[in-house]
């Protein structure tokens, strides 16, 4: 690639990124668009729409921008909670390594490379017509004593890694602990949920349950409420729901009131049609609430509260019964982070769906690839000839041979690669995973690998699948081989950055594909008032995301240090624009307390990992054996340096410890509101769908609150 | 290898297997080899001395055979404890995997491998002067069908090699349970270790300790003890207990009382002399424990009791500290099973030296292949002619020349195979278990991870350390490599299962080694009235070497079905003999409640997987693809099935479920004897050095226990 071509690329997509910033501060102010825009304020009810026009609304303006940037940490934990705090420090982090690498990377690294003699030289006349791998260390020769300076940097930059590492891992330790005693008492720090409950012939889960935490917890056993099988009824409830939707728009319309039904036409009152309906679904509602209320429908899994948050954690972490297979614990989600939908109560099912998600990812992730390959076959445009002869009249036409050759195999790409993150979601959920925090970091952890895999390892060796595996399966001679893929595709990388990256980051300000759906929708859409959804950030979609390019970075730096401006520009659009949008668009829907950051600490350790290992293959391909022997020093460090934040600081992260619990436990003893909590502890966990719902007129006999057997207030 | 060959062999060493039991059937009634043959017996007083002749005494007589044969498991669990019974659980375990391997190799495969024709026909005129090879799966063409009788084969008894294995694992899990029931209140259940604690200055280790568990563990914490340095106290209580077996020694034979001293040899009271200088050696004992019990001696570690086991447990489950590497929580051992002298108290330390252990431990392992190398390389006669030139008129000689070539290396090998297992004792007791049965059980697992790569692998791939390294480095070649290499070793192995494995064994019953340390000491033993120590079996020792002859068996099965008497006949020595052994000479000095089982299921599973991918390159090797494919679902299975047996029954070999511990506490509460358990508890952990001991006459002033503030009643 030569340096015109990427100048054109960052161009363009510059280009593009003032035309997002641009309409972005435009539309924001149209009252119409809030719902895009500024969902948060207006569910909270800051914003108003007002329809007032005025000029100003044209003009755009950088207010936002400056809120964004002025907010102080304190401010988005408060609003946002410590997930976006976390999300926040990825990306301080990213900037930090970065302008750290950055400043090795332009002012040692890139004046050595292009000093080197190994290509042609540089020429100064024309910039613009050299090649990128001028500024590469491809342009030192084997055995040039200025690779040390290469060395020196590795070095140097995965000890400032690490020390951030470690810094940022204690800081988030330290804020998760703050949290909890800052936090006022919530249900789910005071409820465990047992599963795989074994229960004997003529007795009820509800019962079993009771009489177990009454015979081994009865200083601290509170309630329990045991999960029933609701599938049926959320689908009564979805019908129920609709049907009250049509009705208030037909209230609302009178024109709509009466209408024809059937060929003869005769007038039917449909205000009366659907509340017949309505009150129909109600009924059987009702019905089928009670009967899923019987024992019959309980699943072999409980929510079991307890007196003190430390009792809670006690039943946790023990195991309970003889066999390790029965009364298994697990932390409570929060009440709204319940995934109710998928219960699957016995371990065995549970270790074989996971076993089976497992495999079935991985499999997924390896064979992605043929797709992908056979899209870019799209780049061979005689094969295409030969598989679909009717399109050689077409691909005469130099303009189509060009969007087909040079433009669709990435669109494609892009395009499928969008739609992994909701795949790997779904894979998550029927893992068995209890939350949707629990399902969407899992998802985090496989969307990430499946970017690493796909993307890095695909482009970096080219070939066939088998090809790729064998690599993976002959672990003495990746680096090797690395080392001579990885440099090789450097110029490919910087111009990922720049277009993916940069064109993802400001889309994510501009919404486009939410904004595609609601122009789409609008016309068809009753009225401006409807019911709206506030969003909430998809961790598992942008925390790989940001990863990746970390990744890249880090393997990158010292082979290619051309790629840290972008990387940083990359940084610093998505600090100012997350910002914004944690304040404007997303709310959060449930909190882990910084659960994401073990993630985040292990891609970053395997950066690091990868690039020594491409470091050793290449101080060897450049026949400095010397330096490429002490790398395995450094490599070492990492794995201990990785193993001993694994002691020190990922047990805070699974379960706080006894300290905290019984401190903060003491601190509520003196709460004169701790009755009333424990009053709503009991009822915390009833499942949405058995809560009453006030639809039709005469539905008050449904708002009676249910009799649930399994409610038991001690 | 011929047949006549191994006959020889077999005839050999059945005749040394006779001597040796004859002998043993002699010596054992002889009253001056009661210690070494009937030690426990004579401990516990139920033999006594005889010096009364009679004819009897020099008559074999077999009725130690009848009485080790007729034991029951439960005399055994009575005598020696559960341990005892997993370890001849190991042995009737491998009875019957290879009774069932034994019928179908014997009567299926021998006769198919006998009958097949790749080598030249089997003479069945003069059977000894086959080839071994005939035997085996050699002998079988490529592509002949009758290789699916060993693909059947190797399902068959993988399939009951692991029902067997998951049966042991409940039966073992569930003996378990049944020993905490039935057990009295020991220590170490309501103990648990706490190091790594953090003492602010100003403070003692004490202080800090009864601090932090009055206030998190109010309600269940007993006492504690904190952990002195004790080794100078060692060696001066080592030097007061030798000074006064010789006052005592001096005391009880006249003639010695007086003896010349210098060189102008005026008479001195020895007697006289030595009780004063045990004096001196008390005096200095009583000042050093006054000091050792003040702070400045305090190890940050200590014992804590709690008053009910669940309470302990509790303790132990939960992550005491914010920071995880301080507080840290383990399971107290019986107070006879603490290793007093290694007492590292910092959690980095502890951390570094099991780093530095393991990495020590794969060096030695890996590096022993070098002097093996060496010592087998004395087969090269010409080669050591040219090392060693002043040799060669003694090589000359014939018989010097086989002893040389023949006998030399292997006993040279036996016996630095015999040094392993105290040397892997020493690197484990360095590594930080602070207990013998730990140190024992991660012995175990080093000896046979060591036994497998320097006998097994050493043997089957002969090359330099680095080819072995580089095949285990190449995991995709593996089975390929096996396939070769294994079954042609098949003769090695059998003639190894005939002379090591039966010695091994019956030298076990003779007790060759002691018996040779006994005769040497015995001129030198002052009376025969000498304390002597009722041994403990060595379970690194022994444990690793059946583990290792079931390998061996498992994946030779198929291979050379022939190896499959000569291991039963193994396994039924080792039967018997194990069982005389825990009648009449070990007894054991801890109880881990059966927790070396784990060790053994991993060795077998590892065994499985072994002759999996040994199958796999085999029939890939004799163009059966088919077959080889089939094998893979067999390994999943395999893994998977280890994989269930790690969650169903591992972490009841850990620790003890809340459910048993709290019914076991409730069975307590009624006992009155409680009390008085609790008032022994509170010293149960004193260290032995700090006890006060009674050798001179004045020592009444050590008798008065030291009231150490580290033992707080509460």
């Amino acid at each position: 690639m030569l340096v015109s071509a990427l100048l054109t690329s960052v161009g363009i997509n510059s280009g593009l990124c003032v035309v997002f910033f641009t309409l972005y501060s435009i539309l924001r102010k149209q009252p119409s668009y809030y719902e895009l825009y500024i969902p948060r304020l207006l569910a909270e009810g800051i914003s108003k729409r007002r329809s007032r026009f005025n000029l100003e609304r044209l003009i755009p303006s950088p207010g936002w921008l400056k809120r964004a940037w002025q907010m102080s940490e304190e401010d988005l934990l408060s609003i946002s909670g410590l997930d976006a705090v976390v999300f926040m420090r990825i990306i301080t982090f990213s900037l930090k390594v970065f302008l750290f690498a950055g400043v090795i990377g332009i002012f040692v690294l890139l004046p050595v490379n292009c000093t080197g003699d190994q290509l042609k030289d540089i020429d100064f006349e024309d910039l613009s017509n050299n090649s990128l791998d001028v500024f590469t260390i491809s342009n030192l020769k084997s055995g040039s004593l200025r690779l040390w300076a290469h060395f020196s940097a590795v070095y140097l930059v995965t000890a400032f890694v690490c020390y951030l590492l470690f810094y940022e891992y204690k800081y988030i330790s330290a804020k998760r602990i703050a949290y909890l005693y800052s936090s006022k008492p919530q249900p789910h720090q005071f409820t465990i949920l047992v599963h795989s409950i074994p229960v004997s012939a003529g007795s009820s889960v509800s019962e079993t349950v009771e009489r177990f935490f009454l015979e081994y917890h009865p200083s601290t056993y509170l309630s329990h409420m045991v999960v029933h099988r609701t599938s049926k009824l959320q689908y009564l409830i979805k019908d129920a729901k609709m049907l009250y939707k049509r009705l208030t728009h037909l209230q609302s319309d009178p024109n709509q009131k009466y209408k024809h039904v059937g060929l003869f036409g005769h007038k039917v009152d449909l205000v009366d049609h659907y509340g017949k309906k309505l009150e129909n679904v109600e009924e059987n509602l009702r019905l089928e609430r009670l009967e899923v209320s019987l024992a019959a429908e309980e699943v072999r899994a409980a929510f079991v509260s307890f007196k003190s948050r430390y009792g809670a954690a006690v039943a946790f972490h023990m195991q309970q019964s003889t066999n390790p297979t029965q009364w298994i614990t697990e932390q409570a989600p929060e009440p709204s982070d319940v995934y109710w939908p998928f219960f699957s109560s016995s371990f065995m099912k549970r270790w074989l769906s996971k076993i089976v998600v497992i495999v079935a990812c991985i499999l997924l992730t390896i064979l992605f690839l043929i797709p992908v390959l056979i899209v870019q076959g799209l780049t061979n445009l005689n094969q295409l000839e030969i598989w679909l002869p009717f399109l050689k009249s077409i691909l005469t036409i130099s303009f189509f041979t060009q969007v087909i050759t040079g433009y669709l195999p990435n669109l494609i790409l892009q395009l499928s690669l969008k739609i992994v993150p909701p795949i790997m979601q779904f894979l998550s959920s029927i893992q068995g995973y209890i939350c949707h925090s629990d399902i969407q970091k899992s998802a985090s952890n496989k969307v990430l690998w499946f970017t690493i895999w796909n993307v890095f390892f695909a482009s970096v060796f080219s070939g066939s699948v088998l090809y790729k595996i064998s690599i993976v399966l002959d672990p003495k001679n990746i680096p090797a081989r690395l080392a001579v893929a990885v440099p090789a595709q450097a110029s490919f990388f910087i111009a990922y950055v720049v277009t993916t990256g940069w064109t993802s980051v400001s889309s994510e300000l501009f919404r486009i594909f939410p904004l595609f759906c609601y122009l789409l929708k609008r016309p068809f859409s009753c009225c401006s008032n409807d019911e709206f959804e506030v969003p909430a950030l998809r961790y598992h979609r942008d925390i790989p995301r940001i990863l990746f390019c970390g990744l890249l970075g880090i393997t990158y730096f010292f082979l290619a240090p051309l790629i840290l401006p972008f990387l940083l520009v990359y940084f610093c659009l998505a600090y100012i624009i997350y910002r914004n949008q944690f304040i404007h668009v997303y709310e959060p829907k449930y909190e882990t307390a910084g659960k994401f950051w073990p993630i985040v600490h292990n891609s970053m350790i395997f950066s690091l990992l990868l690039m020594q290992a491409i470091a050793v293959g290449l101080f060897t391909l450049k026949k400095l054996s010397m330096a490429s022997t002490l790398i395995f020093p450094l490599a070492v460090f990492t794995l201990l340096f990785n193993e001993y934040c694994r002691k020190r600081f990922l047990p805070n992260f699974i379960a706080y410890p006894a300290e905290v619990l019984i401190k903060r436990d003491r601190e509520d003893r003196s709460d004169p509101t701790m009755a009333e909590f424990y009053d709503q502890l009991v009822t915390a966990y009833e499942d949405p769908a058995m809560l009453p719902i006030h639809f039709s007129q005469n539905a008050d006999s449904l708002n009676q609150p249910l009799i649930s057997d399994a409610a038991v207030r001690r």
